[in-house]
């Protein structure tokens, strides 16, 4: 029953995030013997004033 | 001080969210003994391209 | 699809959890139109030094 | 590898955020020795019809 | 800056976890652009009595 | 009614978590214009083979 839950910036096409639960999901049979049909990939998008590295708002930072 | 977070698609209406948000702090202190007083229920909702079982996206479900 | 997290006190008993999981379940049956089958109820248990409200520790509490 | 994750109202401006975003990691490594650089802050908005105290939503409070 | 949190049964070995963590990387990097400088992969273990799904603790099911 | 989560390395004493707590709940006040009352500061705190960073985990990593 495992819960794979991402949270990255907005901003992803909907095809990209097929493929991505898609090869979350292989990995996390592969690497851990989860079984895939009780196995959930929750996607959580955040705009770029809601997060910060080195205390620094994504808004503010030039390397992303 | 318990915090319970919930989970689901998009699509509720404040009503139900009254109701459920009612319900599972009754459950909590029921069955947990919690204090309702510093009891929170979290809602978060998602789209259907923000979420997967089995490695497919809700968008590409026809079961839900 | 739904996912529910319970973050609380450690020190409830299996029957409490056992009672708790099956009565979150049903209010969000009754209440948000859940399918049963799919959903999920994650208890997460902390220590009394690894929560606080209003800046002070569980540890240092004396109201709860 | 610290990660701070805030969740609160929806309403603070992006000024409010950078500077709780400054200020919590200033906290976290003076109080916790952590390594800035490496240092997540995630805030997460909510509107008033998605979290409850007390079995009550934010949009039947009144006192906040 | 994204980050993946795994939530699953306790009971994989480091091994496991390795491999694991490596495979969400490359699928994160592969399908979403992710920078896997910046990207974490946190992984929470659970035991049978604090998950339930359908109503049922782990400990109290047959079919894990 | 903010929730802060710190999600870190195991290891650092109840007094940091205890100074860690205080001065989260001044930032949050200072910053946010949260009401301390009702603001919950958890902390989980992680093994170094559950936190990976560019696909490689804790236990292996020679710069942390």
């Amino acid at each position: 029953m495992p819960v794979v839950t991402v949270q990255m910036w907005k901003g992803r096409s909907t095809d990209q995030k097929r493929k991505l639960a898609k090869a979350i999901t292989h990995a996390m049979v592969e690497c851990a013997d989860a079984n895939p049909e009780a196995l959930h990939v929750i996607i959580q998008e955040y705009e770029l004033d809601n997060w910060a590295r080195a205390g620094v708002l994504g808004v503010d930072r030039t390397d992303i």
